[in-house]
Order: C-alpha cells, then structure tokens, then sequence
C-alpha cells in the first residue's frame, strides 16, 4: 500500500459531515456559506499538523506549502470544496483531500527537499457567485481583483463581503507564486471510464463551451380566434431552430448540444406566446469545430426568424476555449498507472475544472477516477473506495516522480 | 335611434366601476367573488325596477323573465358579466347589459304579450373553477348538480360554498324552463371582423376545441460529461414533435395549433432535462378535420418516442365538439343586419361561448361586434362606442322579430 488509505477516507468523510439529511439533500457546502468555512477551517488544521506554510489569497483561495519561500516553484496538487446544491461526496472534496494524504505520506515516507503544495480554490461551481472556476481563474489571471471583488450573489452580497464574512479575505496577490506543475485528481463526472471499466482516466484536456442566452419576441394573442395570418408565434419558429440545433450535434463531430432550459411568456394553454427564452450549451474539444457550429446556429436562427418577421436576440453567456493538458505530464501518469496495473484510458473532460485556469501558467494535468453511472452534481454521485484509493496512491506516485526531477 | 344609447352606456360603465386602477390591472370581475356580486346586485336592480320575475338556480344563473309563467318558453337573450385576470370591458357584458336595454326598449315601445327573459350565466370564464360555460352547461346539461357543486376553486372552496357565500345560490333546478330561442350579443375577440372593417359578425357556429397536456420523461445529466449515445434527453424529441405540430397547422383546413404553455425540469444550462410538459390547443370548425388531427399528434409522438426510447404520457385536458348555430336565425339577423345598413360577414368563433351550451336545448346563434386589433382577455380590449351600440341595436331588431313569429 502507498498512502495510508483508511486515513484518507476517514478524512473525506469529516469534510463532508454527512448529517442524517444527506440521503434526501446530499452535500450542500456551497461557496463561502458556514458550511465551506467549516470545512476550510477542518483543512488548515490538518495542515498546521503538517506544518505547512499557510496562505490565503485576496479570493479565498487556501495554499498550504511545503519548503516554501518567496523563490520556490511548488508542485502544486488540489482542487476545490465547495459543491452544487444538493451535490455529490467527491466532486471537489477527492482532489483536496487526495492532495493533503500524498504530501502526508511524501512527508512521512521521503526526505522532501523540493517545493510541494496543497491549493483549495476557492467557488469551482459558480452556483452562488458567476463565474465558476473563480479562485483558480483569479488566481492565474492578473485580471483586477477590485471588479471580481465585486460580482454579487442573488442577495446582492459581494464576494468580498461574502469572503470577510467567513474571515477568508486572505492578503496574497493573484499569482504570488508560480506553480513548477498542477496535478488535479477528480472525479470524471460522466460516463466514459464505468462505461469501459477502468479504473483510471488521463486528462488530455477540456472541451471547449459555448453557453448561448436565445430569446425570441412575438405577441401575445387568443389561440382560438386568432387567424393564423395575424399570428406572431415565436413558438413556431422556435420548433425550427430547435430541430436544426439538435441536427448539429453528432458523433461524428464530437459535437455535444443541449437544450436544458426553456421559458415561455405567458405559458398559457390558450395564449399565443409573447416571448421565449432558451439556453444552448455547446461542447466540442476542438476550438475551430465549436465556432463553425455557433456560427451555423446564430445564421439559422436569422434566417428563421426573418422568415417568420420574429424578433430575436442571442446573447453569449459562457465562452471557454478549450485546454490541452502537457503531454509529459500525461506520459509520467501513464508510465505509473501501468506500473500500478490500473487499468486506464486517455479521455476529455466534458466539465470545466480548476486545473485548465493552471494550464495557462505551468504544466498541468488531471487524472480522474470512474462515476458509477456517470452521475454527477447530485446526491447518487459514488465511486467505489477502490477507485477513490487507486487514484490517490496514483497521485502519490506521479508527485514522488515529479519531485525528482 | 332603435334603444337608449346614452343609458346603456351609463350601464355598462356601471357594472364596469372604473376605479383608478383600471388602467394597469383590467377588469377583475372573477366569478363569485365580491366584485361578481357587486355586479349582479347590480343587475337585479335593474331587473326589479322593470318588473321582470328574478328566478335564481342552483348554479347562480340569474334569469330576468318578462311574462312569465312556468308554461311559457320564453325568447332568451344574455351573456355572462364574470371577467378574466385583468380581463376587458365588454367581454361578457356587453351581451347581458345589451340585452336589458333591448328588453327594456321592446317594454317602453312595444306591447309585448310574449314571453321574453334575461339570462345572466355564472363563470363563463373559468378562471376560478373549471371548466368554463359552467352556468350555461348547468342550466341545459340534467348533470348530477351535486357533483358540480364539488367543483373547487385553488383554495378548496366549493361551487357551492362560494354561491353561499355572496347569497346566489338559487332554488331553481336545471332547465327549469326552456327557451323558444337563444341569443347572445358578444365582442369577437378575434381580428377578423377589425380586419375586413365589419360592423358585424353573423356567427354559424362554434370551432371544436381540444386541449391536450404532453408529458416527455427522460434522464438528467451532466450536459457536458455525457455522451450522445448515453443520452436520454426529451428535448431531441420534443424538437421533432413540436415541428410535426406546426407542421399540421394551415390555412387550407382552417387549423389552428397553439403550444402555449412549456415546462421543462430541472430546466438549468447545463443539465439533461429529465421531464418536459407542454400544451396543445387545437380549434377546427370542423370535427372531423380536428380529429384527424389528433390522431396524426398522437401517432407520430409514440413513433418519435419509441425511436428515442422516450417515455410519454398524453392527458386530454378539454374536448368540446364543434357547434353550428340556428340558420334561420342567422338568415334573419342578417336581413336585419342589411335593413339597418350594418356591414357584415359570417364568421365562426375561434372562442367558447355560453350560446354553444343553449343551442344544445333552443334554436341559437350570436352576434359579434368587432375587437380592436383582435385583442381580447386584456385590458387593451376595446370595441368603439359605435359599433357597441350597433350591436345592441340589432339585437333589438332581430328580437322584436322573433317576439312576433
């Protein structure tokens, strides 16, 4: 055995504090609630334990550091905390707690001369606060921290009220250190690895996502006495867009669409609708094939809606290109995943993670482990402890490997 | 000048009670609430100050019956006076306020020997409880009162107990009498009249209506981490389905096909839907084109859900079968319509009236003043005063003719 696994099981089951609820609610550690802090507070426990050198940046993020100085390159392992409402036990929490079980062990087992590091991001999902992946985004983005300090949850509460509130406002800058490498372990989210049964996944990089906002105006009407002439049914044309979406999305492509949200003004049987508004979530792993696709559809909905002399408006909600994760670095997980006789596959992650905003600052990657169905963002999200353990003693090796060199 | 312009408008203005508010909530006269009774006490003082006999039944229809005994078969005239939300000014009415002006002038002008009545119809509109023409489908359907006493409203309240409570639950049992004809005097609602600038609207009848509820279910899931061939995504079908509707709906077989009311679950960006709901109202003055229609609907969703191993669910909400009004009557409102110089056309009502339910049990039809634009159900519906008082003349013709035959 590599890492002391019943500690690390024992831990993740403290970060998730699973209370007589979490069968009907599941876990609910939405960003910077009580719940979050808990869970911040119970890590830098365990870190102190570990004497790490604790810092807390200007978005919340945790950093708790091994050899550090204000020189060190760190290997940086993590991931997030923070979860979706009515989320999942490992999404985020595995990456967090994997990372501080390696750097234990690596601690307990070697002499660790190099620079090693734990990182907590802060807000991954992006349920209370937009954009997701916000720490780790602020963290390698020299964007100006006052304007993100400022976007709102839906109680009008800042970040950074929301920050000070839990007493995380930490006082580092973005980017006050430079990471040597990021690993990310997670888990998968989807259904590739089950459906193949391995036990292990290479990140080779992260789709692109287009979120498009489409809303089409037309005008309220009776339904039974308005001749079809005089009718102005945004509902028509929306049948045709709708058809012509779906037609884009193939395997051929690797094109992935859907329409998961749908809202009808005034949603009455017998009223002809003044407007609807529907969402477009679009995902391809190559850039260039996305764009065609988004082009294609924003033509089509003109075109119609001409036809049809409907109003329309399309509004980008989301945009990210997509992530190449380094490919030496895959080439390393491969190497051990083989010397572990885990099985394993190079695959892309469908979802944004915290480690594409490290890949634009240092050599980063991910390894993921099965979702039993697939399931994700909901309270039946489960992988098996064996897998959970084959990709935390996974990440142990590749770190001991990459410390070395 | 055929009736008492100037007075029929103070009444309607009356029954209307204008308040400031006007202007940004419409007409709330929702049926057997305080303002419905504020307007039948209304009503009924009118009645009594031209001696009409007040009979009252066990729905709350008001009849206001001149020479009446329990032999006579009186000529019927009426509408309704309950409102939609934030409804219009003359939906209803027009018809029961135009007939008391008819009657009133035939007894001021005329010596009247027949017997002639005012009928004012309880919850037309069906807002409150369903379905709507609840009065009128009483009064001439020997239902099981008990059962429609039953009815509830959103709060539990019963038919029954809401009668109770503004005093109009009647003594008078269904079709307590039966009517010699039946005439109703209403605003279109549609643009048909508006656009071929008619004074007049010759009604041969009433469209078939049938309201369907469709349910699709699949599987949520993650929208980015799930493979096309894993996907069980509803709203792939519910884009065919809902082109296939459209499709169906044309000039050529008088068709008309609304989908008004979508509902999609858990309806987010970026998750699977597991569950769409949406409505289908469908209107043909045929019933036979219409069943035709819903057959194909029907069929070509099971095909559609089959090849996408869709689950569906299809619940018939309403289904009113087409009505053709008395072609007499219509042969003598016309030449009444032509004497008195009024433009006109025959049209068919795309909407419900109380007049489909009476034509079951008398010789009936309708006379329709246009709608400004078509509107309807809204406090932007509006008929000129001019036209509004060629309506109500012409039904005094019509009626003084059919006193004498």
């Amino acid at each position: 055995m590599l890492i002391n696994s019943k500690r690390f099981l024992r831990r993740i089951e403290k970060i998730n504090n699973l209370k007589s609820n979490y069968k009907k609610a599941g876990i609910n550690r939405i960003a910077l609630t009580n719940e979050d802090k808990r869970a911040r507070d119970i890590i830098i426990n365990w870190m102190k334990s570990l004497k790490l050198t604790i810092k807390i940046d200007n978005i919340g993020n945790i950093f708790g550091l091994y050899n550090y100085n204000n020189k060190t390159k760190p290997i940086l392992l993590g991931s997030h905390i923070d979860s979706v409402k009515n989320g999942g036990k490992y999404d985020g929490a595995l990456g967090v707690v994997g990372a501080l079980e390696v750097i234990q062990t690596l601690i307990e087992k070697n002499k660790i001369e190099e620079s090693i590091g734990l990182a907590v991001f802060t807000n991954e999902e992006g349920v209370r606060f937009a954009p997701d992946m916000m720490g780790s985004w602020s963290f390698t983005k020299k964007e100006n921290i006052k304007k993100i300090h400022k976007i709102k949850d839906i109680n009008s509460i800042t970040i950074k009220e929301a920050l000070k509130k839990i007493n995380y406002l930490g006082k580092e800058k973005q980017l006050f250190f430079r990471p040597k490498r990021f690993l990310e372990l997670h888990i998968e989210q989807g259904p590739i690895l089950h459906n193949n049964n391995k036990d292990i996944g290479i990140v080779k990089g992260v789709q692109a996502i287009t979120w498009l906002k489409i809303s089409l105006f037309g005008k309220s009407n009776h339904a039974g006495t308005t001749p079809l002439k005089n009718r102005h049914d945004p509902m028509m044309v929306f049948g045709k867009i709708h058809n012509y979406i779906n037609s884009l999305s193939t395997k051929k492509n690797n094109q992935l669409i859907t329409i998961g949200s749908v809202s009808v003004q005034p949603n009455q049987i017998n009223v002809i609708a003044n407007k609807i508004e529907f969402s477009v979530d679009m995902r391809n792993p190559k850039d260039d094939k996305l764009n065609v696709v988004e082009k294609k559809i924003k033509k089509e909905i003109k075109k119609l809606c001409l036809q049809k002399n409907i109003k329309f408006k399309i509004k980008k909600l989301v945009k990210f290109t997509s992530v190449k994760f380094d490919h030496k670095l895959n080439s390393i997980i491969k190497y051990h995943s083989e010397k572990l006789k885990y099985s394993n596959m190079d695959l892309f992650s469908g979802a944004g993670h915290d480690a594409q905003m490290l890949a634009k600052i240092c050599p980063t990657s991910m390894i993921f482990v099965p979702s039993i169905k697939g399931i994700s963002h909901d309270k039946r999200e489960h992988t098996k402890y064996k897998n959970l353990i084959k990709g935390v003693n996974l990440l142990y090796s590749v770190t001991k490997n990459l410390l070395r060199n």
